[in-house]
Parts: structure tokens; sequence; C-alpha cells
């Protein structure tokens, strides 16, 4: 009989959550010597579609990866069973452990494309394996941060909360998406183990079935208060949204005469604009301002916007599906790629898939406050400009971490700081700006010079 | 100092990857005695965009969480901590196990809106609080076995490997995409931690990152087929690609020397479908028809297609992106819904999303070995039509897992099967075809009899 496996990724097997060729490719560097110092970029090439900036996310989950990276005499023996490497290597990977040099553009940073997010030192083989876990923990997060962003943006500072757990793609991305979208400024989940996990502060209402499973609405209303006095939030659509908001009047005013509040009610079908404002006028003519409303069901930024432009009286959003799988750019291109060897800087030039060369830096130039252009320049080059503030800290060296990190609060409070920078103009979520971003003069000239000697090596060819 | 934290999901902790009010409700349900036995259906309400067809996937991690869902210590201690719970609730949860009854239309069935999917059988506790997971888990690998089949379809054969884990959702959705592209016809994957887990076949080629490492490419080359002689698939673009299937003749030729047999080269940008037919020429006119053509860079079945119907000569296709985020239909919108408790069957019927009441069996009607429509009746309800099967199948009772799982390969091999049924209109990849599901007799009859009541009801109120 097959035993039920659900498959969960533990500290112990990570190593294996990478593309086979990473392993194959390292085997043949290792049974070469060819373990070099290298520096490769994680950078994602173009903005994607519907996108005005990015938002760093994912920083702290490389780290842990990189920090703990070891191959478990399970995964061996498994590589092992491939028939494929050698067994050199694989006594080799038995004391494998990450040794480089880490600098990241830090969780919620905003940045944009051709930005390196993530530059890595170290030796081939140790740079070359980490590549496909790296990109797959940075690609989610930082998308579901750009995402959120918006939706953020779109709620003009009344509350989001992430209700996407039921759609997200699998149990690890129901935690990366409550986590990437409280640093993007969400104040909760619904993830409750996303709340153990990270601390994130975690929120619920009630189900349609709860109340169903009641002879009537106020049966249930009156239940539910009952036993949590201070956190409900009544769904009033069950049956009639407006009768609904009757109902939790008359619960609320019972609640008062207990010396209670009652915390909120939500909105989850219909003409929302038009019912908010009904049930407001309901609970404000009873006396009940301080009754909070909740809406949900298939929201994103462009309905947020809309309800908005409506006068629409929501204190809180409940957003699940559109913000968990960032549904109109559902994955971010982040590549990783090799900038420099024992050989020094290299490029790749590939079907126009230009690559910068060297160790990078990039600065932001301020003024007023306000983000002017970025600067992508060599490391050691100084850009002429005054107001200007590097992206790319030094997080890790020879392995180990070497940077205080900051709290997830601390995060998403960094990343509220950032907004504040962020011109007006990118924070419009139905309009596409471009951000500007220079190449600085000497990481120019050192581009365009390996573009020439590539195409006088082509030609010799 | 803050300590990096990836956030694993485990068997300990994975009772807290649902949404918060789940157990909110639960603790209610506990306080008032309310756990009656339920029914409840997980179900797709509508055909996602871009889908004639569903692929059931998932069925085997619901299993493994039903059968070992716990609440541990550290899990009840978080939740204590939340100062939400009764503490009665809370010393409940110690000694919680699923207890129900559980149908399911197999991993491989295809499957289409408003069919029960998982039909739970449950005291209303248990019932509820599992809904979140069930969800999480079903959706993300039914949408990406739907979609992968689509990919299949179009290769015609060509065996179709999974290349996304850089781009997938996070770490587990990595694993599940390997998992549920392979169950809809994929031959393997590049997720090694797949390979060690489900037993999925693992592949994977070479990146431009290798190639450029060598002084040249034919150096690249030599080393690697020497370093892995019975399993090299050599790209061939890191500089031209044509120049680069020149090179792999040369060292193909030298294998043959050696006794060996150069197993591929690999096209990753440019003009697939031209340069295909030039490299298979360059390869034949060197007598090596046995060395295949891989084709991978932003694939999907629309591009597949196209290059089927230019007749690109390509053996193999790397899917990557487009395949593991379901880029043009991201998320299943699967529900979870009461359908029958100790008041008998129940109906939901606001904002038009009506919900079929009772325990339910779907019948499946063949004709010449072809499904000609799906009938959903009542549990004890038979249909007219003789050539039937029945989707639903019994799998756990008392909390226990009763039927014998199928390994990976024979559900795949159920879902090949199960192509072969499916009426041909509904393999068009760009046509939106509708396939017939009824409702029986019985159900319709009793559902409208709900209805009826449901608005006499409401008249009433």
């Amino acid at each position: 009989m097959v035993k039920p496996t659900y498959g969960f990724v533990t500290e112990d097997n990570m190593c294996l959550l990478t593309d086979l060729y990473e392993l194959t490719m390292a085997d043949s560097y290792f049974r070469r010597g060819k373990n070099q110092l290298t520096t490769f970029d994680l950078f994602v090439r173009s903005m994607p579609e519907h996108r005005n900036f990015l938002v760093s996310a994912g920083i702290e989950q490389i780290l842990f990866y990189l920090e703990r990276l070891h191959f478990s005499k399970e995964c061996i023996d498994y590589l092992r069973s491939l028939k494929l490497f050698s067994s050199e290597f694989l006594e080799f990977l038995k004391d494998f452990r990450f040794s480089g040099e880490v600098y990241v553009i830090p969780e919620g940073e905003i940045y944009f494309p051709r930005e390196p997010v993530v530059r890595i030192t170290a030796p081939r083989i140790e740079a070359q394996i980490i590549e496909t876990f790296l990109l797959n923990t940075f690609n989610f997060q930082s998308a579901i941060a750009s995402k959120a962003a918006r939706v953020v943006i779109a709620a003009q500072g009344r509350g989001v909360v992430d209700f996407s757990p039921r759609r997200d793609h699998g149990s690890d991305a129901a935690l990366k998406v409550a986590r990437a979208s409280y640093i993007a400024g969400c104040i909760g989940t619904s993830c409750t183990l996303a709340g153990m996990i990270y601390g994130i502060p975690v929120y619920g209402t009630m189900a349609h079935s709860y109340v169903m499973s009641f002879p009537t609405e106020l049966d249930a209303f009156r239940a539910f208060v009952e036993d949590f006095p201070n956190n409900s939030i009544l769904l009033i659509d069950t049956y009639e949204t407006l009768q609904g908001a009757r109902h939790a009047v008359i619960v609320a005013k019972e609640m008062e005469k207990r010396g209670q509040r009652l915390r909120g009610v939500r909105l989850d079908s219909g003409d929302i604009a038009e019912l908010s404002k009904q049930v407001r006028k309901i609970l404000d003519d009873a006396g009940l301002k301080y009754v909070k409303i909740l809406a949900s069901g298939d929201l994103n930024e462009y309905k947020i916007k809309d309800l908005l432009e409506k006068k629409a009286p929501i204190d809180f959003f409940g957003v699940g599906t559109e913000m968990g799988v960032s549904k109109d750019a559902p994955a971010l291109g982040g590549v990783y790629k090799l900038s420099e060897d024992d050989r020094g800087p290299r490029i790749k030039l590939s079907s126009g898939k230009v690559t910068l060369p060297g160790k990078k830096q990039v600065y932001r130039v301020i003024k007023n406050g306000k983000m002017v252009k970025d600067i992508i320049t060599l490391e050691d080059e100084k850009p002429e400009e005054k107001e200007v503030y590097p992206l790319l800290i030094k997080v890790m060296e020879k392995g180990k971490i070497i940077e205080e990190l900051p709290s997830l609060k601390k995060i998403q409070e960094k990343f509220m700081e950032r907004l504040d920078m962020l011109p007006d103009e990118l924070k419009e979520i139905e309009e596409l700006k471009e951000y500007p971003v220079e190449i600085g003069k000497e990481l120019s000239a050192l581009t365009e010079k390996l573009i020439a000697e590539y195409y006088k090596l082509e030609m010799s060819i």
C-alpha cells in the first residue's frame, strides 16, 4: 500500500530544492577544480506587466538558507541512486557549506529592473548550487510584495488584510503571501500559522456556513458575540445585507448594555459601494459610528480604487486570491547571472539579454525627500550626485550573517517610509510610468569595452 | 538579534495552516455543542478562463493531512496567546482527530465545475476546521494538473519536462508543480527534491554560465560529456546556435569513438521553429539521427502548438514559468460548502451562488469509449443510462484510509486513459467548448423544493 506523503520541505532536504543541473554542473566544476571565486547578481530583467516599481522581499529566507545549507545523508543517498554523480563529489557534499559574501537590497526597499538585488561572491560551486533556491525564494515574495503594495496604495490608509490562504499556491505560499503582503503594508493575515511563525497579526470574521448553522441570522450573531465579545465582525450578507445590518444593530445594542462594543460587519457580495453606504447609514442612525465595515469578495487594487472613488465608507478590505497569486503578473522573472570570475568582469550578450559586468552598487538620488533616479555603478565608482544612498548592503561574510536582521515590523516601516519617497506618478495603479535607472560612467565604459571585445572575438571565430 | 526564519510547514504545525475564522467558528460550535454530523462538498463553481476540463490532483496530500491532523502543544500555546479561545476548546484540541468519511474523485480523473471532488461527512467542528487546508491543497494542484494537461496535449506525444522551480510560488509549490504536472502526463521535472520525495524522474541539461566558464564552447561541451557520458544534453545557444550545433556534432563524433552516444542538444532562444530545423539537419547530415532536440524558453501550450504546426523537429519540451504558475488562470476557485446537516439537505442561494443539496454522486456516461456527459445525482439515485461509472469513491472511513492509494505512475496512467476518452473538441487548446454536466432528476427535484422553501421563508421574514 502506498503511504500518503505530503512532501514537506525541511532544513535537511532544502538542499535538493534545486534544478538538477545546478548539481551536475557543480559536479563537473568539482572534478575539474573549477572553484575560483565568482560573483553572481540576482536581478529582474524588465518590469512585469502592470507594475511601476518592485519591492524587495524574501531576503531573510535566503539568508536562512545560505547559513544552514547542507547535504544530509538522505539527500546524498538519493543523489547517489541517480547514478549520475562522481563519488568524490558526493563525498565533497557531506561537508558542503556556503562560505560566501552577500550584499542585498534589504527587504522593504523599493527597487527596479536591472538593479542587483542579491549579489553573491563565492567559490563557483557554491554560487552555482544556490541559484534555483534563491530565485524560488526571492521571485515569489517580491512578486507578492509588489502586488500588495498596489493594493495598500489603493486602500489609501484603510487596513488591508490578507485573506488568500485557500487560493495560494500551496502551504509555503500561504506563509509567504502573509509575510510579503505584511511587508508591503497590509495590517495582517487570516493565515494562523503565519501569525505563529512570523508574529503577524491574525484576523478572522465568520463564514456563511456559521450563519446557516443557526435557525436564524440573529441567533447566529448573538451566539458569536457572546463567544467573542471583543473581536466579532459579523458577516451580514448570508441572506439579505440590509436586514443583516439591522440584525447587527440589534446585537450591537444588546452588547452596549453589557458594556461591550461590536467591532464590525463584513460585506462579501453584491454592489459593495452602494450597500456599504446603506449599511453605514443604518449603523450611524443607531448611534453605532464605532462599528467598522469590512469588505471582501474577489477584491483587487482596481476594485478598491473604484469603491473609494465612489466614496464607499469601508474601513477595512479583506483581499484574497488576486493578491495571493498576483493575478495580473503571477511570476516575477528574476534571473541569476555571472558578473565576474577569476578572469575578471563577465558579460552575457545572447538574444538581447545583456547583463552588466563586474561587482556593482546601486545608488539612489534623493531630492527634497523624493526619489529622483537610481544609478547602477561599479562597486568603487562614486556617483557625482550628492544626496544619494547606496541600496546594496553587505549582510553576510564567510557564510555568516553580519548585519542584524530587522524585525518584520521594522521592514514594514521601512517600506512605508520608502513609499513616501516614491514619486506620486509611480503610485498610479492604472498608468505605467518609468522611473529613471542610469548606468554609471565607469560601468558603462566597462560594459562597452566588453561588448567590443566580444564582437571582436565573435568575428574571429 | 532577529534569528532568520524560513517558515517550514510541518506535520506538527499544519493544523494552523488555516484561516483564523475556521478556529473561532469551531470554538463557538464547541461551546454550544453544535457538533452534529455534516456533509461538505469541495467543488469548483465555474470553469476558469482558457480551460475545457479540469484534472483532479492533490488528493493524496489531503488524505495525509486528514489522517495526521493534530494540534501540537506549540500550536495550542500560540492559540492561547491570542486570548480569543475558550480554555475548554483549547483542551478539546489536544485530542482532536479527524474521524470522518471521505469520498473523492480520484487523482488523474477528469472533472468539471459543480461536481463534488471531495465529499466530507464528519462532525461539524472537524468538517469546518479542515476547510482552508483542503482548498489550499486541492485548488493549486488541480490548477497545475489542468494547465499541464494542455501543454501535454499540445506536445502531441513528445516529452514535456517541468522546468519551473525558479518561478514557482515558493518551495512547496515547486514540489506540487512537479507532482501535478507529472500526473497530467509530463515525463519528469528538474526539481531534484520532487525526485527524492515522489520518485518523479529528474532531468537536467546545463546553463549558459557553465558554457561561459570555459574558454570556448567546445571545451565546455567536451568537459560535460566526459563527466556525464550517458546523460548529456548540450545547451547550444550561448553564442551562436548553429555553430553550437556543429560543436555538438564534433563532440558526439568523439563520443561515438568511445562507444558513447550524445543524448541531445537544447535550444533556449531565437526562432526555435527555424533553428530546430537547421540544427536537425546539421545533426542528421553528420549521421546523428539519435541525438534529440530539446526546446525551452518561456514555452506554453500555444507556442508548442505553433512550433509543431511549423513542423519543428523537437523531441522534448522544457516548460517552466507559464506551467508552474498556470499563468493564464493562476487560481482555481474551488469552494467548500455545506450540503447536509442534522436538519437534512442544505442549500445556499445568495448572489446566484446556488449550491446543490444533499449527499451526492457523479456518474459519467460513456459511449464507444468516449465520455458523453456527466450526471450529478443524489447518492442513492441511479441514472437511467447504462454505460456509466461513478466518479466519487470512498477512500476514508472513521478518519482512516480504506482504499489503497495508487502510485504516482498509476495516477498518470489513469489520466492518460481518461485523456483518450475525452471528446476531441475538449482537447482544443484555443477554443472553449462546454462538456454537458446534467443534474439528476431526484437531485433537481430536491433542489427546487429547497429553493421554494427558501423563498417562502424569505417572504415570511
